[in-house]
């Protein structure tokens, strides 16, 4: 008995992790499981790969599948370790956690999708991308980066908000200009949005370009824009990340 | 009597806020509508989603501009609450006040195009995207952000100012070099603008690129240059930002 | 006697300026002057408007500069109030300060190119742009800007040397890549260094694109180091312009 | 006797330098050497030039060898002078260090492929680019830069995976909605992986282009997404440089 709750702990330390910041090997071997799951499932859908490696796709899967299931059962037995999560209240508390049903909803498609091969299921597939958010959970500076981001979010929404109005008064103004040039790229505003987006955000592919005098002002002007846009998010997190850094040096000194 | 003053200054609270930084129903909701009425004319500029609305259209606007109309006259009513704008002098000086201006603005194209749907109406309708400018006062962090901005605004016109010459220089360059080959797009100066902006902005349309191998060389160094020019802005934006931040954290302290 | 000295110490400070950072309205006509004769410089070079302005060109020429040759000659009689440049042998120490040789420069052309309309001339009437730094001399934040640059030269050289490195390293990894299927974009390193730097300054023409997977891969591994390279020398300034902002805070309080 | 050992001090102060920072003038003698003999290698990829100077390519490599071998034994014989390196055993160990092996890697191509002129052996001689990596060791600003970036590597990273997800997460959705359209482009996730990095990046090369209108609104949501994992690792830079600028300017007071 003492020996079960003893390897349950280890389980416990192994899959939570005891130190913060710290990967156990547990983790580091969890992590590199995904990261290659996630890279299998991107090769194979494209089809050179997916007819060469051929009769490998399902049992590969399987293991995988096998693999964060037995990893997900480990941890829900495992959490008891915990107080908040001890017992099968605590088990259940634990499983409607975002992250315990971020971990489901990745394994969930595979065995319900078993056998049946429809695009919507491999859609479903790709939600296993999702599980790469995991790996954040291991980091401690995701904590510092997301609270300064925190501190300075109506900040950062103010810019948003100015960036959301520049793109829809240059997409009006080349609407206004190049309608009857370009009908396709410029014949109403959600149309010129597009080119609007791909400008101000310096993108620039070039698929659709003002031909017009006016036009060209116009992008012009957009596109100088886009750098003060650009400017703005950045000097707030500049801003923001030196304070968080001073703060947390004063706190260690 | 009593009753409707404490309306009056219900209406007033609601319109215009008593706590800075913190929307009231009233606000949030207008702030709603404005979303939505920018929305709608965006969408509707496009034929496909016109032609399937059709008939809704006349109506959903009718209805906009008489909720915007509602809610001009009663923040003109109601603004009689702050001793400034008391009586009917203190109306009138009201609505001279750029955001009243603003929003009057926003306004009067409908009831002046009514019936009409000639382009120009049309295009005077894209004033409404203004309206979008009072979501703007809603914000507290906009203070602090346009501040930091003006308190650099001498360090970003260098930057500004470097970066317009960077534009002619280069925009001469090419045309010296490649106005033979491209006359269509080196031709001119005011031609090559259009190349040297897109090429310092990193936009990079490729819509105009150079072919001689001088061409090139200037090409590369502008858009080396142009680096520069996003980062020096950048550089002096996020100075500012850390300063305020951190007068700010020392103000609250 | 004395009338004359008043005059020019009027004269002298219109021009020069007593005050640091506040443009007289001398200086202020003056800068009009340069950014009109500039704009009317490029705007000629476009055949249309040549076509169409035709025989005014030449009186508007003669009027430019025949004011800046009497800004210039005004300037360096009036400088002798400056203890610095008095006397014929001050006036010479003055004549061969960059900016006053930049000045002559900028009128130069003219003068030399009067009657003649050739190619070269017409090349030499674009150093009339570089008049426009002096505009930049009226600027006292122009001092802060560039001092903290300077402060950052060796770490902005680091970062400056690092993307040159990348450059070449990308470049010759495409020529080894690309070379045999595009031969005419990456047939050699100085070719596919045309690439490398649209690329890694995130410009993307689009007009040279690898094509082999090989290819793609090391392009998208430059256009995420290019990120890295930008991010490096605005994080440098930014860094300089805090605490040169803050230096300077420190100073006045 | 003591000739030697002066002799061999001199060489040692001269290639290794005194003063940290400061560069002898063999070491910009050394600098300039593997600055040109890199443009040199460069421009002989190119056939056009190639073809001109012929008969000179020869010469010049083996000058370049013979100056690169020289310099190595120099440094190889007089680093004896620092009590680390002293000695045989010495020797050794500053043979094994990662500089002296990038060194000698950058000598050895050219004396192993003498003679032979191979694709292969010419993708050696690339190499040689690596030994403009030696010159950042000249610089003292390196430390202080990529100590910065290694006080925050942990930040950084969850910045890069940040990137990482969005870049998966685009062009799964990519691949989802333009995959029957675009096959060539979309096809696949590793296909559609191409268009995501070029569009994260803000590089927008437009080879590739989403056609479809729920594909043009994950584009703009990524172009958007692209912003903002710029202004990340920028603003994270930023702070860290800010930090390290002020603790040095502590350390000198």
């Amino acid at each position: 008995m003492i020996a079960v709750e003893d390897f349950r702990a280890r389980i416990h330390a192994g899959l939570s992790g005891s130190l913060p910041g710290r990967l156990t090997w547990a983790q580091r071997f969890s992590a590199a499981m995904i990261l290659l799951s996630v890279g299998f499932a991107i090769a194979i859908t494209e089809p050179d790969i997916a007819a060469r490696v051929g009769r490998w796709i399902s049992p590969i899967e399987l293991a995988f599948a096998t693999w964060f299931a037995a990893e997900y059962l480990l941890r829900l037995w495992s959490v008891g370790e915990d107080p908040r999560y001890a017992g099968l209240q605590g088990r259940v508390r634990y499983a409607v956690t975002p992250m315990a049903l971020l971990d489901l909803l990745s394994i969930a498609p595979f065995f319900a999708g078993w056998g049946s091969q429809s695009f919507v299921i491999r859609l479903l597939r790709l939600f296993r991308l999702l599980a790469l958010s995991r790996l954040v959970r291991y980091s401690m500076a995701m904590r510092l980066v997301l609270d300064s981001i925190y501190s300075r979010r109506h900040e950062l929404l103010f810019s948003i908000s100015l960036a959301g109005s520049v793109i829809l008064i240059s997409a009006a103004a080349l609407y206004s200009v190049e309608a009857e040039l370009q009908p396709d790229a410029f014949g109403s505003i959600p149309r010129a949005l597009w080119w609007s987006v791909c400008t101000l955000t310096t993108v620039g592919y070039g698929d659709v370009v003002p031909h017009t005098a006016w036009g060209k002002v116009f992008a012009g002007l957009t596109a100088m824009s886009g750098i003060g846009l650009i400017a703005m998010p950045t000097g707030i997190l500049a801003g923001a990340f030196s304070e968080a850094f001073a703060a947390k040096r004063r706190n260690t000194e």
